[in-house]
């Protein structure tokens, strides 16, 4: 039989669930752990979610010696000091996105995992989604010519509408940017395999000190643009389109999407449909759980570099901004 | 038996014949006259759409009494000279967009327009559109509630695709941005029902000296934002979306919508859909009609200082590009 990887899941908030849930559909998968430090909870999550173990401290988790792995579900505030905890203890992690508040915490991880020779991934769950495997397939094989433009948005009002306190929290590095820009951002990325050149925007600091609104634009030299927005103050479509000199392709829910299109000139549109099972969050974990097996240190997918890149990436809109937070 | 306007054009290239057709459906207009330089080619037109009189020189068709107004259907780098020689002569104008190659021109014929008394108007033919009429009545109910974000794309690929030549040439003020681009301008002040406050742009020029892609953003204020593309180089989807506190509106193919969809906060999206007739083009000239028989020097829906301000956004996108016309 198949040699389980022993998951632990690090904070019992909404994306924990979200992520004990799509275990459930790993197969070489177990959730052995999981810890909160507010009292009560983790025991809570642990009986929801059939879970042998559970501790309210983050380090008995972390030295919990049957754990292979652990997922950090903190705030984002919390993910350099939490990550760091798992890597001195030699533990592999698998960190909820934003990857850090900053480049420099960012670094800072980086550092430890290949000090410590410990896995390390973002959970930029979105690069995992059969979708976007076979999206970037097609990229890579240029379908749509030379790319000069794409556009990827995400907003929603969260304002005055049962709005989580965090969204807007300087203490917990709030804002649209790092929770919903971190996607658009992190999928220029992907689609361009480079960092801009330079960076143009307009950003719109709250009176709770943290972004609401936001429109950037990217260039990565002669005629290469990405014009992305995110906000909290706003509904926005929460689509990409990626155009070229051979057509466009429209990827509507471009985080998580089923499915995109392609219109190439002078031709018809046609649609690619690929479903993702469970809520989605799985195929990350199987990334994980394939580089553990292999003895891997990063994944190909979404490799540390290119999160620290991204992180710089946010860096330089909030400088543009004058948005500093209060732990910087 | 209602009074017909009889219509003059000026200039016999595409547009023109589109225009011909279009005011077959105009119940109150009359194809009186058309006008041509190159030889042959009004009578050749003349005969297709069978209009009695043709004239191989301007001045003729402007001088001739029987004709009620003139559609300005020659290149941009014309306009300026051929309204000017139908203002002097008392000739009522609709004026092909751009409606000039830049603001000074522009502020020229509408000082000419002014002082002679005379009706003037640019062809934005979308404004007319029975759409955008919707479009426009809901936007001021505020029906998405305070605008944060437009986004209005028109690219297409010309290059080495059967291009028209004048796409490129900057002796007639070619380029994506006055061809193409004065749609999502015009639009975006439409929207905002102001000019920008501020602008940000990448912009390319091309080795023929005309732009050939270009990103820009709008800042109207605190978090309201209008981020736009205009290319000849590559395919991009002729959609706008306008998206506010309360929720989205999107307008697929926003030049010549004949539907839109509305998705409102935590509402089901509901599509309205109003074809146009003919090609669209009749609306703007039933619009003239309707103006010059009402003895109005100007159309409130589409007013000469409005055509001076789009003119004036697309002078400051070109500074910003350093993109000067040979005939500037």
């Amino acid at each position: 039989m198949e040699k389980k990887i022993r998951w632990g899941i690090l904070g019992c908030g909404r994306i924990a669930k979200t992520f004990a849930e799509s275990l459930q559909h790993v197969a070489d998968a177990e959730l052995a752990a999981v810890a909160s430090r507010t009292p009560g909870k983790a025991n809570e999550f642990a009986k929801a979610y059939n879970v042998q173990c559970y501790y309210e401290n983050y380090l008995d988790l972390v030295k919990d010696e049957s754990v292979d792995v652990i997922y950090v579900a903190t705030t984002h505030n919390y993910h350099h000091e939490h990550v760091l905890l798992c890597l001195e203890n030699k533990k592999p992690v698998l960190c909820e996105k934003p990857f850090t508040v900053n480049s420099k915490q960012a670094e800072d991880l980086i550092k430890a995992a290949r000090q410590n020779k410990v896995f390390l991934m973002e959970a930029m769950w979105t690069r995992f989604l059969p979708c976007i495997v076979e999206l970037n397939r097609l990229l890579s094989e240029n379908i749509v010519g030379d790319i000069g433009l794409l556009r990827a948005d995400f907003g929603f009002r969260a304002k005055g509408r049962n709005a989580h306190k965090y969204y807007f929290d300087p203490n917990l590095a709030g804002g649209a940017l790092l929770d919903l820009g971190v996607y658009p951002v992190s999928f220029s990325r992907m689609v361009f395999k480079k960092s801009p050149l330079s960076i143009k925007t307009f950003g719109y600091i709250d009176s709770s000190k943290v972004d609401e609104h936001a429109a950037y634009m990217f260039e990565y030299g002669y005629g290469k643009v990405a014009m992305m927005s995110s906000s909290f103050s706003i509904d926005i479509p929460h689509d990409a389109v990626i155009c070229g000199t051979e057509g466009y392709i429209k990827i509507p829910y471009f985080s998580r999407p089923t499915q995109f299109s392609i219109k190439l000139h002078g031709q018809e549109e046609k649609t690619v449909r690929i479903p993702f099972a469970s809520n989605g969050l799985n195929y990350q974990a199987q990334e994980v759980n394939k580089c553990l097996k292999e003895g891997k240190l990063e994944s190909d997918i979404m490799p540390l570099d290119e999160s620290l890149e991204i992180m710089k990436m946010l860096d330089a809109l909030r400088k543009e901004w004058g948005l500093k937070y209060p732990m910087e």
